[in-house]
């Protein structure tokens, strides 16, 4: 897991590259906009599709749904899918509730986009069009290069889509990512100290809710940490209560407004003498005095809105912490009890 | 909060008779299709969205989506709304964000609707149409015979939207409610053994995955237990290595081919030696052998899928349980720490 997350800079690179030529021209073709966009992810895969569904709706205006498989695979519902764009995403290619949504998309007259990590696997015969990620074989049972490239491709989709989405920007994001890297011995140290912990609440909003989600997934696979993921405003609306003293929060601050928010939150939090650990970069470090603990990253690339570069470098701190934490516990990160890499559910 | 839990019946029967009329004369109103439904709301409203999520897809083949407020509050994006109906859910009106998405919406193209437990409250001046909820005024912070209200309004719009909902079947909810307060006593019993309960998951799928989150939140509300929600197949997809000796999972099994589901997790879960808790119905009393513990109401009244109507009575031994339960760790469930009844977030 560790080696893997050592890789994403040149992974990110190598998927940027190589995919930008066919994204360049997916753009050409995609001119009529599709009334909605719907993706269709399970486990790590459905926390990038999160990133996305925020991502396409800010810089294209264009409705996303994440989709409720069920409805299709248990249900066998009829939807309504003329001139939707379905976009199913799996590492493995080979979740076959993904699959059997794409192929009933299809079939009911969406345009379907596979995006997968897997060249030969089942998803390649169900799509439209295939979006390869090139973060190579991943070994870990926990996903982390293979996430952060579904975030790279979520980026190209919305900029097939008509988003402005600035490319210099984009392709400044691998050497961000390695910067984020940087942290390591840092979070190592840090993460000693969570050796015992057992529940904890991850926070983080828009561009960032879906590393709520994934910071949150690392800690109950790889440390059986029982982590909730929250935005900070449901998060306000109910399971604040759990919060007392010591009770762990870990939040992203990133640049822009949502990060604002996270600041008001680690006040609050700080006044309920919670611990609060958080994740942001150098623009903020003076505001998050209060905070128990924090890694402070490299500002992300410039964007807008500010915080559009954020997502990918602000996970690494996140998936380094899991690793290490379950390190620390002595538990082996790469194989979770009870799992294996791929899941077939329906 | 129980004697709020106890109104439901009555509270459910109102609600239903007195809408029904307006329900008929939307239902006409509404002859052309929406391109798709859009759910606004925070909170325990938010789980009601879910279940509408569900039942309006499985119903009407419209693609459903619950929206992400903050893309409107936070980032100002310019959605695209034309054609579309978006449906805001609050119990008291006043939900800051939910109303400005509202508003946003119908300024852009959108049909609104508000569903509401308040006549007077903010959101009745941002809609095109408003939807009362009849539960009476809900004095505890925990919100319990509102959700269910909304439940009940879910139903009744996919009817307004041209679903082949049985009315025979939902006039006969608020009496299968009334059977499912018939557990009470024996919840309350089987509560004691979780005194010293500090994490649990919560599973329920397709259309009792809204009760897996509201089962969850009722748990973190007010009994301050760290309360996780899947599906169960996002469950398997990663947060299943939780679990280990004794680890307490909650599990809806519903009529049906959901329910089916989850005896097959029940019996895997067994295989893991966790403490199972199943909340079903007499249908499947024999197929639950594996579990420690369960809950077993009367059957639901009769539908298509099979767990139509489930929804609304299974969540019920869940509030009783979070209810009796922050009872027995000396808890006042009506005023959580830190909570308020109206949370206004943006």
């Amino acid at each position: 897991m560790l080696s893997e997350i050592a890789e994403q800079p040149v992974a990110l690179e190598r998927t940027l590259t190589e995919c930008l030529p066919r994204i360049e021209a997916l753009r050409k073709r995609l001119t009529s906009r599709p009334r909605m966009v719907v993706l269709v992810a399970r486990g790590t895969s459905d926390n990038a599709a999160q990133f996305g569904r925020y991502l396409i709706e800010i810089t294209t205006g264009i409705p996303v749904s994440l989709a409720a498989p069920s409805v299709t695979t248990v249900y066998h519902a009829e939807l309504d899918w003329k001139d939707a764009l379905v976009v199913g995403l799996s590492q493995s290619g080979e979740s076959t509730d993904t699959n059997l949504c794409l192929e009933s998309a299809r079939a009911r007259g969406a345009f379907t986009i596979g995006i997968t990590n897997e060249a030969g696997s089942a998803m390649t015969r169900v799509v439209d069009e295939l979006l390869l990620v090139r973060a190579g074989r991943e070994k870990s049972v926990a996903a982390t290069k293979t996430y952060t490239g579904q975030l790279m491709m979520m980026y190209l989709l919305a900029y097939a889509l008509g988003a402005a989405i600035p490319l210099d920007g984009l392709r400044a994001v691998p050497a961000a990512a390695s910067a984020a890297l940087g942290v390591e011995d840092e979070v190592r140290s840090l993460a000693e100290r969570y050796r015992y912990m057992e529940r904890a609440v991850v926070i983080g909003r828009g561009l960032n809710y879906a590393n709520a989600f994934e910071f949150a997934l690392k800690l109950m696979e790889t440390c059986y940490v029982v982590a909730e993921r929250f935005s900070g405003a449901d998060f306000a609306h109910g399971p604040i209560a759990l919060v007392e003293r010591n009770f762990p929060v870990f939040l992203f601050a990133a640049p822009g407004v949502t990060g604002d928010g996270a600041v008001k939150m680690v006040e609050r939090l700080s006044g309920l003498q919670a611990e609060t650990v958080v994740i942001t970069s150098e623009a903020r470090r003076g505001e998050i005095r209060l905070a128990t603990q924090s890694v402070v990253l490299p500002n992300p690339p410039a964007g807008d809105p500010a915080d559009l570069f954020s997502t990918i470098p602000f996970v690494i701190p996140g998936q380094l912490f899991a690793g290490l934490l379950a390190g620390h516990k002595g538990l082996d990160p790469d194989q979770p009890r009870t799992l294996s890499k791929v899941t077939k559910t329906v």
